[in-house]
C-alpha cells in the first residue's frame, strides 16, 4: 500500500539519501555527482512547484518534484523528476508516482509534461514512460557521459495532460 | 565591421536594453516578460561560462552567452542565446555571433551545441541555424504561448562541434 503526499521540510532527511545515491552514481540524472546536500535540496525542493513523497509501512520509499519546464510563454508545460529507493524497486512506486504527478500537474494548471533528458540507457524508465503514454519527441545524440557505458543518447519525452 | 569580444561587467548597461526589449516582447525567449534587470543579468551573465558582445562603430549591437546545457554527465554540450539590437538587424550580426560562439565553445572544451527552445514561429532564427549546420532533433508540440500567434511549437536544435 503506497500513499503519495506532499513533502514537508523535515522529509528532506529521508529524501536526501535517496537522491544522493542516484546523483552520486551519475548514471541517470544530469546533475553534478558531487552535488552538496543543500544544493540538492534546492534542486529537488527549492525550484519545484511541488515536491511529493511516496510512503509505505517502511517509510518514505520514493519522491518526485513538479516544476515549470520553461518560464514565460512556455510555463504551461511542467517537468518532473522521480527517484525510488532501491529497496522498494519492483513495487510499482515509479508508476504510481508518475500517474500521481500527472493528476497533480493538471491540478496545478499544466497542460503537458515534458522530460528533457531521459537516457537511452535507462531502459526501465523509457519503457515505463512509454507505457504511461509519453512520446519520444526528440533524441539528443551522445548527450550523456555514462560512467560505465560511455556516451549515450538522451530522449526528450512529452505527454499532453489535457485534450 | 563587427568585432566580437568578451563582455565586461559595465557592458551590461548596453546589454540590458537589448535583452529587456526581447524579453518584454515575450515572442522568442522562454523568459518571464516582466523579468527584472538584475534577474536578467543573472540569466544572461551569471550562469554563463562566457558572455560576449558584438561591437560596431555604433557601439554594442548584439550579445550572446555560452553556458553548459546540462551539468554532470551532460556537461560536454553547451547552450547559447543570442540577441541583436533591432537597429542592427540585417547586417549579419546573428550569423557572426553564432559562428563566433561555435569557436568559443570549442575553445571551452564543449563537443556540441544545443538550442532547447527555438520557436517554430521564429523563422529567421530557424533558417539561420539550419544554414549554419544545426539539425532539428526534436519538436515540442504547442510549446509556447505567443502573444500574437497563439500556441506554437518549439524545436530542439543541435550541432556537433567536434568530429
Amino acid at each position: 500500500m503506497i500513499t503519495i503526499r506532499e513533502a514537508l521540510e523535515p522529509d528532506y532527511e529521508a529524501i536526501w539519501p535517496m537522491i544522493r545515491d542516484v546523483f552520486r552514481a551519475g548514471e541517470t540524472y544530469a546533475v553534478d555527482p558531487r552535488i552538496s546536500k543543500e544544493a540538492a535540496r534546492s534542486y529537488w525542493m527549492g525550484q519545484a512547484a511541488k515536491t511529493f513523497v511516496a510512503v509505505t509501512d517502511a517509510g518514505i520509499v520514493g519522491t518526485y518534484y513538479i516544476k515549470t519546464n520553461q518560464p514565460g510563454g512556455g510555463a504551461h508545460i511542467c517537468n518532473c523528476g522521480y527517484v525510488v529507493d532501491p529497496r522498494a524497486q519492483g513495487q510499482g512506486v515509479a508508476r504510481q508516482m508518475c500517474e500521481h504527478s500527472q493528476d497533480a500537474a493538471r491540478a496545478l494548471g499544466y497542460r503537458a509534461m515534458q522530460f528533457n533528458f531521459v537516457l537511452a540507457s535507462n531502459a526501465g524508465a523509457v519503457g515505463l514512460w512509454h507505457r504511461l503514454g509519453f512520446e519520444t519527441i526528440g533524441t539528443i545524440p551522445d548527450a550523456f557521459d555514462h560512467p560505465r557505458l560511455g556516451v549515450v543518447d538522451a530522449f526528450v519525452m512529452h505527454k499532453r495532460l489535457v485534450p
